[in-house]
């Protein structure tokens, strides 16, 4: 497939340059309770479905959280390589990506350790196909690693606060 | 509902206690670019969709990459409150969240900003409702956000690696 979205980051580019209060994007998810450990979470009208393994006291109605936060960063990394290909006129025909993440659950248990809650580590395993040499493409995911958002998420430090309202 | 995890947490931390190795856990994510910049995901048995909505040149066949990112932030949220409430013996009886991200776009086009391509911020409103005392659920959320693995994810600093093989 060839990527064209060259004329979508150009416009959206030229609102922004107009108006710049207009990059400022709001998003929303929401996320009831709904079974043991089973959350049914929606965002716009896209519905997803979030639990744990039987192992863990779920039903395996779905992807883990963290299942859930690595589909959310190989999804934007191939994104945003496709937007970044257009943008600098690089050919992709195919991308693939397949992330591996490691977690020491006693952070989350409370167990003594020492270890965070998160993910101790993560790695993204691409393949691409296409014309351009090894060293296009080898810039081409340089500029992506750089400017992938989930994947600043992950890497850098986001302030998140928590209201909380009894009922 | 009231949850009972309580039973489940203890047997993992009796496996973990007599083989800490146990405790580490490796997840696994694929993703594919099937559109413009739609990618087909899957987690073991489990298929997601990401996509951008028109104005991004995407045709909204499913939450785009941050939004997956903050479904994944406010289902572990609530996860994590069923486990730890369940283990403190603490009742819950509803827990309903709400996730809000703001997310300035020019990160990710690489405009003049200065700005990262991440959320500049993030907001958990969480609904709770039970017989237990105000003191209680808020010490619960702290514990909570204490954690949390992928409120972790969003506030600590996780290492991403990115290997390339081209076809």
């Amino acid at each position: 497939m060839t990527i064209e979205l060259a004329t979508t980051v150009e416009r959206i580019a030229a609102v922004i340059d107009d108006d710049p209060l207009a990059a400022v994007v709001h998003l929303r998810a929401h996320g009831d309770l709904v079974g043991p450990c089973e959350v049914a979470a929606r965002v716009r009208s896209h519905r997803l479905t979030a639990d744990e393994p039987p192992v863990m006291g779920g039903a395996d109605a779905g992807p883990t959280p963290v299942e859930h936060a690595l589909v959310a960063l190989g999804s934007c990394w191939v994104m945003t390589l496709a937007f970044w290909a257009s943008k600098l006129g690089v050919r992709v025909d195919t991308c693939r990506v397949v992330v591996n993440g490691q977690l020491d659950v006693r952070g989350f248990l409370g167990l003594p350790s020492g270890v965070r809650p998160g993910c101790t580590a993560v790695g993204l395993e691409v393949t691409l196909g296409g014309p351009e040499t090894a060293e296009t493409y080898g810039e081409l995911v340089g500029i992506v690693d750089e400017h992938c958002p989930v994947r600043d998420i992950f890497t850098g430090s986001t302030p998140v606060t928590s209201s909380v309202r009894l009922v």
